[in-house]
């Protein structure tokens, strides 16, 4: 396993992937088993003209990234996703606070998860997904 | 339930949705049980920027979109998705060509699944979501 | 909502359940928010008697049950699941504790998960399930 | 790959596992990538004594080795599972008739689904889960 890598390390990372980008997505913290990241808010997120709620698909990629990103804390690189599960808790609106925590780091499989909130500290979604961390695994962005 | 919708009155929902119309979405068939939409590739979609690969969040979202628009054809309108599974099949790039079904049509939850191909044909990713299809369940876009 | 049941009150539930008997679980401890349950071995559990390691749907089955009795802990009795999903990280020997919590409460539906750990204290299976706690919602046992 | 096994193999490698057995499995078709699977009900399997119906824990726990046996009657043997999503449909009674089928062969992981069904015909609950095909994956039972 590599060195852990800094805030900044991951925060370069992230920049150099056009849809993390697009996300504006940032970590914040790195805890013991645990990232914080921020996603900030575009108007082409938004699912309904109307309502403005954030459509269920940025809700995913988020819990995706941020899950994956827990990883790479301990890692030093995030891993590809297998699988994904996510559950919508309720509609969301505007910049996200995320959480990602690691469920069981594994030689091949491990199982990550993530909780995203929005401004108020109302959860919105959370999900977990298995990610492939076995030796030959390609980096991705 | 409502009248079953027309390929234009459903692309015309896609189109008032800011998020539905940045992925390029587009229905181009609808069958019984079953819908065929089209999503047009951008290069913000791309995880890595070197290898030029569509990130998995973006997968997720067509998965979620076009599961619901299977609900659509047959209830008139998406309604909210509860809870997603997405498994990742392979590396993905380009434009996207999906396939929505019906699982089980509930008067209440509908399980409904999508499996999105590239242009070679190849399937890259897949997954049912859980949708909430009561009668007071608000619409979503 | 119901009056939070006792510890002895869920028991007498799930004793008069026949799988949930079958399955020796107890419910021996509750939590703002969780559960903590323990199932008692049995050798029809066993998927490979060479190895004797638990049946993956024994595990799945635990999931199921220990995190609707978080539900029940708060609302009175189990409901109905919607969904489940259950990640299998390391075999499982032997009698099992599990740790049901609540992830989001909801009216109409509930997230809630669970760990499932062997007598060494290693986490061998863990998952989340969609369950439906709306207001009809007929009783299970 | 091994060659492909015959029915009476999956049946036999079916009866030397404890808890398959419990669950009265047997395989009745073997179709290019799908299998037909009965499984023998038994009072055990109850949830609710006054209703009489099957506990979700064992419909999760069939859909499990359904779709495992669908990869086993391509592989030679069912492989570990990763990780598994089932959706319950209906409250299910009686026998039980299951369907699995693969959704994308891969050489690491491979997805595959399942469907249960009761005597009339009704779609009880479905699901997929992650496989591990690997070569170096253990056998199991």
């Amino acid at each position: 396993m590599a060195d852990t890598p800094s805030i900044e390390q991951l925060n370069a990372r992230l920049a150099k992937s056009p849809f993390n980008s697009w996300l504006n997505l940032a970590v914040t913290k790195i805890e013991e088993d645990a990232i914080e990241m921020t996603a900030g808010w575009r108007e082409e997120w938004v699912v309904n003209a109307e309502r403005g709620y954030t459509h269920g698909g940025i809700l995913a990629a988020l819990v995706d990234v941020v899950a994956d990103y827990a990883i790479a804390a301990k890692h030093g690189m995030p891993v590809p996703t297998v699988d994904l599960r996510v559950d919508f808790h309720r509609a969301a609106k505007g910049d996200m606070r995320c959480v990602g925590k690691l469920v069981r780091l594994g030689s091949q499989f491990t199982t990550a998860e993530a909780y995203v909130y929005d401004a108020s500290g109302a959860l919105c979604a959370s999900g977990r997904g298995t990610y492939f961390t076995a030796p030959p695994a390609p980096p991705k962005a």
